[in-house]
């Protein structure tokens, strides 16, 4: 049973051929002990309920229920019923009444809720450690940071602990743990998966985000939780056509060769290149654009009034329990303070400006190509410059909410120095589908292992363009 | 020669016959000398110079240039190079550079400015006497209020003294003092006129708008200022297709019986059922549709934090010019003071709110259709209760630009009480021109005579639908 490959496609030929949930209940509970990592969940399942739960699915039947029987993770920042929502902020924690409207539709898919997840303490962050919780651990090396806000959902999914697992991004924090931990990262269209029932960040920008082991899994969550929520004003009908082939030729816009960051990583900088090897050889063509305004939107949103948002969501709690939250979270968020209504009206007038110069841009290609982080940081690094390093961190991730983009992480084989290497596809809103089918092409020719679990992709049912012989691997 | 009809259609057909641009600019002149009115104009163009220009037109082209000779006024928060823009605040008054976008498109057209008009002071006021200039008098009755805050343009249009003008409309405008001088006031999809070289009132809203004596004419212009502009952030594009026969049996939204405000005004209440029996005579069906999400919107305009925009853009000029600004306005804009930026977001929740919760509604119908006005103020009444009357004013006015619609208010007629109506037609971003198809036939089917001049309207190219004898007039 340990041996048991838990992404989504396995685990429902595992149930077709007879293995029973409980099963699959037992060996996550077994691979959490394996783990050994007491930062990952904040609040666990109890295992009897759960494995009742699973008991009481009744009759496999995919068509009907696509996620039946299967384990998933759910951040702490999203509400599951019976269990407390406390946004890595014990002093914060509530009761919630009800399930968040994509935990609803996952559940009634079939899915099974295993537990809350560790994070940046109210999403801010996205190296993983602002947390009161014991710091979980980096899948693939205890000595990097393990990336955040979404901390211990990619580490739960890279782990093979759960199938897949719930994030929020609002800066980046579905994607750059996704890449830090060598999993899929999939950051909906805003307003594609609802917000309804989680704390909010920046109620403009917030998504929920799904990591698991493949893209075709991301992608099979996707199809179940985007669904149009009236009670979640920001929500919006996205479509959720099945992965088709991708058009052929796209064109890829790349950061051109100038302007891209990597703060001294060679490795990355050498692995970014060889993956854009490999996605020209799936028959992308490249086209270099020109980085200087995706830079200057992503620093909008920590020196613009986007920080305003997150004190409407909190800032009475933050206000009356100031010694309850994690330093570095209060006095980020407690910049808003000073922030006039005139100055959050000014910051949308510069977002719109760069917006609208972007937009040829980004209509120019069909897709956007980054490093999905530009470096691997150690934790002592972090500990060295907590500020800088996370700045950098987002880099490649901080500007694809204000324009409106959407995002897929995916691995990208190995580095030189044997870390993982992830680039970030990026689209236009209501892309989803179309960048879902090219990132599942290029982890396929990536030939990536999955998470930290060392399993291999399982060839795909349409097999993509191979790469030919010769070329250089990421 | 003062029998000259000015409306665009007339006065390119007097071209074709041989009248002379310089005998057109010469009645302008008299026009004005005649309405003996000093508040309509804060500055006027030289009229030698505008003689000399109107000589080096050249050629009659109407296909070419399509309002060649056409003369015409700006409201004086548009630039026009050669001419300061006070935005009526003399204190405020710069020499702008090069004209407004749209100037210069309509000047490219053949048209030529005859000056720039008269309005509430920063476009702030939906009545139009706040203002240290004389207050331009209601050119159908001076006892009334002129409307506002675009006063000087509808006023200019009215009187036959200018073919069309331009106004701007963030809160009602461009709508109010049409519907209160029996003019059309085209107030187009939020951005398809370009912002660049108006003075800001709320960026996010600010639409540059058309009064005109006919529907036609008010397309024509719109057809020629619509360009996206890539130096205006918040410019789009927006179709400009002919105006093609309206879709047959139109779904036309208006206020449940219950939620409609008149504010004691019978005339008006009998006026706009009136109006209702000759949009069905046309073949629209009219559906009956909760208003009072509508209204609460409004009140976001000025009970939220928009009033920041207005503070944003003039806040340092207001700190440092306290005397020099007219006191009503000063207050308004001042109040921007004490909101944050938390406060500025979470007005914008409280929009998107309402924007998710309306949009079946306005998507349920093809067309809404409301009063231009609820009653004709008197000024007696207007300077007994100067703030509440000008916020009555905007009841179905204020929720237009927030929502994202385009509008075009079309005379309709007169009411028991000798004044005139006038209805709004509202729809969906981007509908400018099927809502003018509808607007053109109402207007025609109305006989509502053109402006304060008498003149009656010439029968349209394809005839609409006629209303059959015996129906009820507004």
């Amino acid at each position: 049973m340990s041996e048991l490959r838990i992404d989504i496609e396995s685990l429902t030929e595992a149930y077709a051929s007879g293995v029973q949930p409980t099963e699959v209940v037992e060996t996550v509970f077994a691979r959490l002990r394996a783990a050994n990592d007491p930062g990952i969940f904040i609040h666990l399942a109890d295992k009897q309920d759960l494995l009742r739960q699973a008991k009481e699915l009744g009759t496999f039947d995919p068509a009907l229920r696509p996620l039946w029987g299967v384990p998933f993770a759910v951040k702490d920042n999203i509400d599951v019923a019976g269990m407390p929502t406390t946004a890595a902020c014990p002093s914060f924690a509530y009761a919630p009444g009800e399930d968040a409207t994509v935990v609803a539709l996952l559940k009634g898919a079939g899915a099974l809720v295993v537990g809350k997840t560790n994070l940046d303490q109210f999403a801010a962050g996205l190296a993983g450690v602002r947390t009161p919780y014991p710091i979980p651990k980096n899948a693939i090396d205890p000595s990097l940071v393990p990336g955040g806000s979404s901390s211990g959902s990619a580490i739960a999914t890279a782990r093979g602990i759960v199938s897949f697992a719930l994030g929020t991004d609002t800066a980046g924090s579905g994607r750059i743990p996704a890449g830090l931990n060598n999993i899929v990262g999939l950051k909906p269209t805003v307003g594609a998966l609802s917000s309804r029932g989680v704390v909010p960040a920046c109620r403009t920008l917030d998504c929920v985000s799904i990591f698991a082991l493949t893209v075709d899994d991301a992608y099979r969550v996707f199809s179940v939780a985007a669904k149009h929520d009236p009670l979640d004003p920001y929500s919006r009908a996205v479509p959720t056509t099945p992965l088709i082939e991708r058009p052929p030729a796209p064109r890829v816009g790349i950061p051109a060769k100038a302007d891209r960051r990597f703060f001294g990583d060679v490795a990355m900088e050498a692995g970014f290149d060889a993956s854009l090897v490999e996605i020209e050889a799936l028959g992308c063509r490249l086209v270099e654009i020109p980085f200087k305004d995706f830079y200057r939107t992503a620093e909008l949103l920590y020196e613009g009034p986007w920080i305003a948002e997150r004190y409407a969501a909190i800032g009475d709690f933050l206000e009356t329990h100031q010694d309850a939250m994690h330093p570095v979270t209060r006095s980020i968020i407690g910049a808003a303070r000073s922030l006039t209504a005139a100055d959050a009206f000014k910051g949308l007038y510069a977002l719109q400006t760069l917006r609208a110069r972007l937009a040829p841009v980004i209509a120019s290609v069909d897709v956007i190509c980054v490093p999905t982080a530009p470096t691997h940081f150690t934790m002592a690094a972090l500990e060295e410059e907590p500020i800088a390093t996370n700045s950098q961190l987002g880099a490649y991730t901080n500007f694809v909410n204000l324009l409106d983009l959407c995002g897929i992480a995916t691995p990208c084989g190995t580095l030189s120095n044997g870390l993982p290497m992830s680039v970030t596809l990026l689209a236009a809103a209501e892309s989803d589908g179309k960048l879902a089918a090219l990132a599942a092409d290029l982890h396929a020719t990536s030939k990536a292992t999955l998470g930290a679990t060392g399993w291999r992709q399982r060839p795909r049912p349409s097999a993509p363009v191979q790469a030919s012989d010769g070329l250089v691997r990421c």
